[in-house]
Formats: structure tokens, sequence, C-alpha cells
């Protein structure tokens, strides 16, 4: 019997667990909140990522350890690392927290990044904004999520402002100005890399944000192959000089045919929820399988999938039960502004079918606006 | 919130509870074991289904009710149905659970099965064995299950030792003598009918039986397509008949091309196991919807599937999960000889690719007789 450890338990350690139990195992979330959505289908211990007695009934109860929420603490999840196996590593989650390591690494690796220049001052802050130019977005390093702890500029004289807002910070998670790309679309690879190095892709999928909150999700994505191509490439070549074990996403825009990576997501994705329906594996169970060592699943579709979030609160469910490809998922949680609450994942044997799919759930529910950008894509 | 409450807490209660936490609900399980393999992934209540104390607790902790055990006895459904809304209705289960009624009722219906007769008595066998002829078997009415409480009479000189095997519980659970039926193959249907008459089925799935056991099940059957229409007209009329509500699974002798029906399940079934990754809605996901009154899933397959049933222990899984559509499920169970603890469906574009992929699984795991018939069918 193996116990999977899950630090969080939000969506991402709900699904871990529900896709896990056919393989055998048993989990153990960790998470502040005794109400952790996770915990009404696994046993949780609760604590904070950094109490030490938490942390370390944790590590008695579990035989591997991995995240659902990727911002904790690496002082913890090094603390966890020396007890038990914790994938992804410590050192690659230390790179995905921060954003100014995640681009110098991409850099290096060749990836090509949007200008961005580190902010520790105010002074470096107009330095910035005159080597990088306008419009621009000012972000945390740390700490950030859901386009929280962002704010963009349209010309210089919005650097105070920007310093008003986030300028605190700079002492503490620190500040990355990064240069405001003009994207045609936003793409992101979810990939997973086994113990024994094996890379494995899913479809390349485009992404529509609302808010800086994922609005909606196509796979695959409507690009030409080559740029798929190139967008797996940086994924296998980031996972490899990481040495990652266990599925990540890499979020890239796409501006004049040419890709930018944005960032890296150490943990299943948003952007892969249409994977539990839409693929022969899912995120969710390959994550597990290369965490435990066992061999990948395929990642080959199944015809072609949209993916819709809801935020805040859940809608009706009738409209997308009532589709042919229609799936649900209603993560248990009490609703709450700009909170993710749950998904739809619309699964059809062509773009057409889906498109009209998409119609009549946007219509049903009042949410045209959220599909028709999917529709036009897949128009 | 809506909890679902299922009376029995087996591998059936783990997979409808793993299906319908996406649609957000939550599931309490009742079952006599406090290590049922369902309650690793839902609360319990542990206690016998006689017991009024755990019955009520259950009863004032759920929305609605529903099976993983089929012998749940009537009086308790009838109990629960008069405090809860209970499907299948404790009617539905009564003729489930006694083949006498059931194989009446079919004949009422015309649909056409083995000949049989009530045994109450040792010269009720004789008469039976005389009309009905031999080989014959002869069966518990009720609670009998994985071909338990059965005796085969090869002449009428077995009269004796069927007595002294089964004679004991004509007073208790009842007897019914069947023809045995020479078949070529046996079927099944499984189906689901919602609370407002809809109904739909899975294609006609053919399953192999070692022991009284099932081994494989292979979708769709190859078989005519006259012969599963028929086979599925069958099912609705039974379900109407019944007006059921949820997955039944109806099991069918094919011989001569002719159906003849031997029982019906009134739950989720293990030869529709192989709808998780199968079909686009599972049994599982379309018994809650239907038990919830939601919309019913699309029941159409993706490409061909088999499912192997894992006996007593749990096989390697390495050969399973390393074939590009190969599906494992391990029910959390631990080893006991002749229980069903596990299975794995191989899913595959076409019939050809099915057979190599069982053959290689087949191969890996020593398992070359469970899957030879199957890659026979599909040759
Ligand atoms: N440099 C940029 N140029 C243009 N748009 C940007 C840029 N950076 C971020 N955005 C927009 O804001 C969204 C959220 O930004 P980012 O991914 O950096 O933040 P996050 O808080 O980590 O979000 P998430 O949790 O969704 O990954 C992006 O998906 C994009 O739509
Ligand atoms: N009348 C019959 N003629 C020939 N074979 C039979 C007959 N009845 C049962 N069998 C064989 O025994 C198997 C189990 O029988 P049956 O389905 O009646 O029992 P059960 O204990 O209810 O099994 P299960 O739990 O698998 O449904 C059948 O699938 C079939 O292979």
């Amino acid at each position: 019997m193996t116990t999977v450890g899950i630090l969080g338990g939000g969506q991402l350690a709900r699904m871990l667990a529900l896709s896990g139990a056919p393989l055998g195992l048993r989990f153990l979330v960790l998470d502040t909140a005794g109400d952790a959505c996770a915990g009404q289908f696994a046993p949780m211990v609760v604590g904070d990522y950094t109490d030490q007695a938490a942390l370390a009934e944790f590590a008695s109860k579990v035989d591997v350890a991995t995240f659902d929420f990727e911002n904790v603490p690496a002082e913890s999840a090094q603390w966890l690392a020396q007890r038990v196996p914790v994938f992804p590593s410590p050192r690659a989650l230390a790179v995905a927290q921060d954003r100014l390591a995640e681009k110098t690494l991409f850099r290096e690796l060749g990836i090509p990044v949007p200008q961005f220049a580190d902010v520790p001052t105010r002074e470096a802050l107009d330095a910035a904004i005159a080597a990088i130019g306008t419009p621009c977005i000012l972000k945390t390093r740390r700490l950030g999520y859901d386009g929280k702890g962002q704010f963009r500029l349209k010309s210089a004289a919005d650097a105070d402002a920007a310093w008003a807002a986030l300028g605190a910070q700079a002492a503490t998670v620190g500040l990355i100005l990064e240069g405001f790309v003009r994207f045609e679309r936003e793409l992101s690879v979810v990939a997973v890399r086994g113990r024994d190095g094996e890379f494995r892709a899913w479809p390349l999928t485009e992404n529509w944000h609302v808010d800086g909150v994922l609005s909606a999700s196509l796979a695959p994505a409507q690009t030409d192959a080559a740029l798929a191509d190139t967008a797996h490439a940086y994924a296998r070549k980031l996972a490899e000089a990481l040495d990652y074990v266990g599925v990540f996403a890499l979020e890239l825009f796409c501006r004049d045919g040419e890709l930018l990576a944005n960032e890296l997501a150490p943990r299943v994705h948003n952007s892969g929820h249409w994977t539990i329906e839409g693929s022969e594996t899912s995120q969710f169970q390959n994550h597990l399988r290369a965490v435990l060592g066992l061999p990948l699943g395929d990642t080959r579709m199944l015809g072609t999938a949209c993916m819709l979030n809801w935020i805040g609160q859940m809608p009706g469910a009738a409209p997308v039960l009532a589709e042919a490809g229609g799936h649900w998922h209603d993560y248990g949680k009490s609703p709450r502004a700009g909170r993710k609450v749950g998904h739809a994942t619309l699964r059809a044997g062509s773009a057409n079918e889906l498109a009209a799919a998409l119609a009549r759930v946007g219509q049903a529910l009042g949410r045209d606006a959220q599909v028709a950008p999917v529709i036009e894509r897949l128009g």
C-alpha cells in the first residue's frame, strides 16, 4: 500500500486523489484549511506549511510527496525531501517559484522570453522602464497567482502608482518588470517527465484569460505543426535542465508567430484539465505515474476538447450534462468571488461539433462571451 | 450539497464515489466491514444491513440511497424508502433478488428464458428434473453470486448429491432448477433508465466466466446488429416493466443465435467496468445521474475495449500501464482466494490493435488463458 502525500488540498489535490485511486493508492493531504475540498475524498493533516509538527506527522505517514500548491516554502519542501522522496524536487520548485530565476533559466536554455529586469529598488524601476519601454508589467517575483501581484504600466508616468501598489514587496518577495507582450494567442504545453527521464507532452493547448484568470482552454490548439513542435521542444529542454519529475505546464505567448515563454507551473495545471476526458491518460494520473516511477500513459487526444472554467460560483449543470460530450467538474467548494469552483469539458469528434456544443452551452448558461473566442478560433 | 448513500462498500461503491465526485456529490457508505474498500474514499457507517441504529444514522445523513450490494434485505430497503428516495426501488430490487420472480417476469414480458421450475421439496426436484431434462442446474433462488449456491446435475442420478448440497436451503432462500444451456456466448446489456423514463444502453458486451466468475468482457460484442437490437429491446422492456431507475445489467445466453435471459443485476455491473474508459459516460456516472434525476450521459463507445478481471490477487501493473490504451483498477483490497481485487481495461481504435495489446499483456502476466478466448473472438 502506497500513500501519496499532497501539499495543498485544493481542486488539483482532489483530482489527483480521484485519478490515483484506481492505481490502488492512498492519499494524505496537508492544508491550512480544514475544509479544503480535497478533504472530501482524502484524509487530511490540517496545519501550516511551516508547522513542524504538521510536517512531521505528514512525513511519517506518506511514502512520497508532491504538490497541489506551488508556493509551499522552499525550506518546508527541503525539510520534507530529507525524509521522503519529493517530486518535483525542491530545486525545480524553487526555480518555478521565482519569476526572475525562471526567466533567467529560460534565456540560458535558448527559450525566448519577453524582456525582463529585476526591480530591487525604486531607482531600478525607472532604469527597467527605460530599458524595456512601455507598456510593461510590474510583477512580484514570488507568490503571484491568477494575475494577483501585478501592475500594468501604460507609460513611465505610471511608475509611482506601480511602486505605491507593489513597492513594499520589493524587500520581501521581490519584483520583476516585464515587457508587455501584444500576443495573438496564449498557449501552454502540459507535459510529464518520469523518474527515468521519459518525456511525454499532451497536444499544445490554447488558453484565454479574463482578468488574469484562465477562462477557457482549447486542445489541440489550432496552430501549425511547426509551432507545436517548437513549444514541445522548449518544454522538453526545460524539464531536462531541471531534472523535472511529474507534470508541469509551460505557459507561452505567441506574437507574430514567435513563442515567448511566460512561466513554468511546477504541477498539474488548469490548462490541462481537459485531459481527464480528452486524452487517453489524464495529467493527474500521469503525474502520479511519474512520481511513483510507473510507466507513463499515452498522451494522445480523443477528438478535440474545450475546458470552461467556472469562477465564483457554479452555473447550472444541466446544459453541459445534456451535451453528448459534456463533462462536469464541481470541486465541492463554497462560492466566493474570483474563486475557481469548477469546470466543464466538452469533447467532440470534430471542430464543428465542438463549436456547436459550445454555442448551445454558452447560450443556455448566459455565457456567450466566455465561449465566443473559442468558437471564433474553431470557425 | 447532495449526499448519496450507498448500501454496500465494495468496489462498485468505490467506483460510484470516484465517478460521482466531479458532480459535486458527497457519499456515505453503509457496510458491515469497517475496512470495506469504498471507505478509502468515502465516509462510512459500519453496521449490519438489518441494524436499525445504523440504518437510521445512514438515513438521517443522506439525500438519496442506492446499492452496491443487491442482496440488502428487502425489509431494510423498504424501511429506508419510507425515509429517503431509494433507487432502484425496493420492488425492482425484490424481483432481481429472486431467480424465480425474475424468470417469471422475463417470461411474462416475452423475453425467452431457459426452462426453469420452482423446487420447494425433494419430490419437486425429481419432478423438475423429469420435466426439464438433464443436464440442468439447481440454484438457490436468493443470495447467490459469482456462481455460488449452484449445483450442476449431469443426470437424474445426481439428484441426491444436489439435494445434499443445497436441499437445506429450500426452506430458507428457496431453490430453482434450470435447464443447462449449451450456449455459444454469454452476453450482457448494461443499460440505464432515468427518473423521467429516459432509457440508454451501452453497446452489447460479450463475457467469459471461469468457475462461475466473470473473467473477461469485450465491447462491443462481435455479433450482428439484429441480435444487439433484440437484446437492447429486452432490456428496455424489462426496465419499463419495473419502472426501473438507475443502471442495471441483463445477462443473456446466446444459443443457436437465439437469446435466453439468465438474470437481472439491479446495479452497476462488472461487465460494464469497461465503460469508464471505453465510453463517453461511464456506467457509474450514469447511475448517479439517473438516481439524481440529472440528464443521462452519452453511452457511445470510444473505440473497442476489453476488461480483464483480477481475482484473488493483483498481478503486476507495469505491462498494462505500458500499453497505450491500458488502464488499471486496483480496488485497494487485501488478497483473498476468489475475491475480485481489481481489473484492467484495454482500449484500442480497432479489433486488431486490441488483440495485439491483449496478447502482449497475457504473455507478460502469464495469463494467456484469460485473454485467449477474447483474442480468438477478435480474430
Ligand atoms: N508580459 C506580459 N505581457 C502580456 N500579458 C501578460 C504578461 N504577463 C502576464 N500577462 C497576462 O496576465 C496573465 C497572468 O499572468 P501570469 O501567468 O504571469 O500570472 P500568474 O498570476 O502566475 O497567473 P496563473 O496563476 O494563471 O499562471 C497571463 O496569462 C497574460 O494573459
Ligand atoms: N442455466 C445455465 N446454463 C448454462 N450455464 C449457466 C446457467 N446458469 C448459470 N450458468 C453459468 O454460471 C455463471 C454464473 O451463473 P449466474 O449468473 O446464474 O450466477 P450468479 O452467482 O448470480 O453469478 P454473477 O454474480 O456472476 O451474476 C453464468 O454466467 C454461466 O456461465
